[in-house]
């Protein structure tokens, strides 16, 4: 038996839906300005700005070591208005142009949000290298999910792509540090290595079962288990929550995002179990957007792929095929029961990185059809209209880009299986809690919960609908907001 | 001035996302076993059970009198397995398939309300005619959204349109009392009628500010602003919310359901603003679903047009058009960017309800095409196919029952703009507390809330998902869970 357990003042565990009143608190085991709930991108941004601020920071991590999501991730870091990378490699591109492209984005977007993002990105840019990450010169040409290469800049998201190419003049803003492969790894040890190297105090193993909060409705602390053993932190400042998603709580997707359910490939950790976001609404702040997430079934790389033609269940086509995987996996898992199949032709086809199944190959269009038992005729007709025009340049129906418009003609023919039962979805959740860009969580009338800062996943930031999200927003986001969250905090009075 | 405003203790306003404290209560006004907020159906019947089982009840209504978005509603209650308008009319169901269809209707459904509400339907039906409501046994047989007739039975959902044809054997469940036109008045007077006449005490003009908690977490109490003055009501067994949903209020839908701004025709009364389950969620209640909702744009009657076919952007057809209007409405707002057009020719168009306008009237379906700027011959290309498999009772891609089933070949040829921006689309939210069967509102971590009940709109209850809404599903689940709600308030103990 631990102490903790015969302890009557001690409870072996708390509840995140019932916050811990102060006069609960046997006594503070550690006492601090700002403390940090999770060390993905967003809490070690936040600890960062903190410290940097002249506060006294302590970051709470439930796994052994920092990282979170973000050191899984392809590590791209969606930056724009003219940064180095985009100059070098001949882009033009400026803030008001990237604020057109991310309001389009966002859908139910966050324009205050938006605005500071952009206004702010060349600075980020700056935060970011000065933190150590090199950015290459150079550009990614081809159409990817996320580039192999250690080249700097790609088009990471819907910008080339019918309605947004109308909406905002495209420019790459996709930044990936300089590695080979995924970059989330390197970015994440580069922010860890600056935590390490501050005055912040990073503990790790330490998951935070509850808040604490005063008399007046004030979050003041937490507590916390570290070594099995609750641990009550005062933080004099606030408390930043930064403890990711809730794509892992089943429970969780069912109560708010039922549809993301049907998500069979989860991007996350263990730790992605919402808890942050539950803890931040125990204490009066509001979750938003709980509906809303990322999925995708990639069915490019290769790049080839985008020539082909997604068709639903109907053998119609329900979307331009060179939107953003995401784009496209949003209108398969919400706009089409979540079946669909690339149909390729024989020079097209190549293997995807998610392994998809063939469902049929076939000499004729009409055989494929038969084998898919679509429709008489639909798919037939499909593929004629599409290359018809094709052949032309033009895609009438959905306005796809003329490099990828090329008639299907090249015997046998393949339908790629995209359909959720068959298929690799992934994704994540985007919803959390209502913030300010300062990063103060707002209760249900819209005041702010005193004490109380997310950034993140736990917070709703940039993403917010999966049909118009762009690789990079999440890490982009999570950083920007987070170290804005750590500044708010640490500027906060001491209580 | 008026007595509150001068005495320091009783504060001018109060915010429902702040609960008051038990110790910040001066004194009780008023004191009673149950406390009910809101006298709409839900509250009603909830104000009925609570009584009915010995408990003292007051109901607090804001508006001067009672009745809610149910009094303006059409008037059906959903009801099924075999009821003696059923079998009069000679329709067999059973409890099963009412449950199977039910399952389906609601999406992500809750399947144990969907069970305790299909197992007591019968008795529910009793109950109502208890009440005094009266169901003609006849059967309005032609697809309508809501009988002008005295007519007790019609269809009021998707039960024979595919696929819920297929996953539950169809039997109409649309129970209206004998009235001609909207039955929602006839309903609310019966119920309000019922209420006067028993020991229930109403108050008309009382908004409630904010819910009471002591401080072990137990909600005791209501503050009411009663005539200008803010009254502290005691509720010694539980507090019932029934305040009804959101749809009036923009703040909550741009926080929770932003494509429900979309809805200019919103079905509710002015006291629709979330406010109970933002003072709910504030003690601790999770709303869920808070994305989902009811939409319409109700391009039928004349049930004659049900043998058009809707198409988008693209010249295609997207769903089959037999779909109740609902879920038409859900595919044109959330699939189709809120932009359809109803294809119909000179035999079948007739006016709508909604008054909906010609978007374009052609001699041929070409010019018909080119008028709506549609894709070149893809209007073309889908009339064709229609009429096609229409001559042979068929429709292979959306399976439209055949009775709809007619090639359109009489000029001219009309367009009946469904689009957003040029229609009315009508609707009401479907998001709220998280309840168990028995009214207890459930906290982040599926804990009871002590003291708190909810019903209605004010809870997530039997629909769910805009896409399988059937008539009748409101007026029957909060009538019903109303009553479930003040039946367990009353069972609990006083303290």
């Amino acid at each position: 038996m631990t102490e903790a357990s015969t302890a009557p003042d001690r409870p072996q565990t708390l509840s995140a839906s019932t916050p811990c009143r102060s006069e609960d608190v046997p006594s503070w085991d550690l006492e601090t300005d700002v403390l940090i709930v999770g060390l993905g991108i967003a809490g070690a941004s936040a600890a960062l700005e903190a410290a940097a601020a002249g506060s006294d920071v302590v970051v709470l991590e439930r796994a052994s070591a920092g990282g979170g999501a973000s050191a899984e991730s392809g590590g791209l870091i969606y930056l724009g208005g003219g940064t180095p990378v985009q100059k070098a490699c001949g882009f033009e591109d400026s803030c008001e142009e990237m604020f057109k492209y991310l309001m389009a984005a966002g859908g139910p977007s966050d324009e205050s949000k938006v605005r500071l993002y952009c206004e702010n990105s060349l600075e980020h840019y700056d935060w970011l290298v000065g933190l150590g990450l090199e950015f290459k010169h150079s550009f990614y040409a081809e159409k990817t999910t996320s580039p192999e290469t250690d080249d700097g800049l790609c088009y990471s998201g819907n910008e080339t792509a019918y309605p947004f190419s109308e909406l905002a003049k495209p420019a790459p803003r996709g930044h990936k540090p300089k590695v080979e492969g995924d970059g989330g790894r390197l970015i994440m040890d580069k922010l860890l290595a600056a935590v390490e190297a501050g005055p912040a105090r990073v503990i790790g193993d330490a998951l935070v079962e509850t808040l604490v909060r005063s008399d007046d409705g004030r979050v003041i602390g937490a507590v916390a288990r570290v070594d099995n053993r609750l641990q009550y932190i005062r933080a004099r400042q606030g408390v930043v929550l930064a403890a990711g998603g809730f794509i892992m709580n089943k429970e969780m997707l069912a109560r708010h995002a039922p549809a993301l359910l049907k998500i069979n490939y989860p991007n996350g950790t263990d730790g992605d179990d919402g808890r942050g976001i539950r803890m931040g609404v125990a204490v009066g702040g509001t979750a938003i957007h709980m509906d809303a997430g990322f999925v995708t079934t990639p069915f490019y790389p290769p790049a080839s792929h985008l020539k082909g033609i997604l068709v639903n269940e109907q053998g119609q086509r329900f979307i331009n095929e060179d939107a953003y995987h995401g784009r496209s996996g949003h209108a398969i898992l919400h706009g089409q029961g979540g079946n669909a199949y690339l149909i390729v032709d024989t020079e097209i086809y190549g293997k995807t990185i998610a392994f998809h199944q063939k469902a049929a190959v076939e000499d004729s269009i009409e055989d494929l059809e038969a084998a898919l038992k679509l429709p008489p005729a639909s798919l037939v007709h499909t593929v004629e209209y599409y290359n018809r025009h094709a052949a032309n340049g033009e895609d009438p129906l959905f306005h796809k880009a003329e490099a990828y418009l090329r008639p299907l003609t090249a015997a046998p023919f393949a339908a790629v299986d995209c359909r959720n039962s068959n298929a690799i979805f992934a994704g994540f959740t985007f919803g959390g809690l209502d913030t300010l860009p300062t990063g103060e969580v707002l209760d249900s009338e819209g005041e702010v919960v005193a004490g109380l800062y997310a950034a993140g996943r736990n917070s709703a930031g940039l993403p917010r609908w999966g049909g118009g999200y762009s690789s990079g927003m999440s890490l982009g986001g999570s950083s920007f907001f987070g170290r804005m969250a750590g500044k708010t905090a640490a500027a906060a009075g001491r209580r």
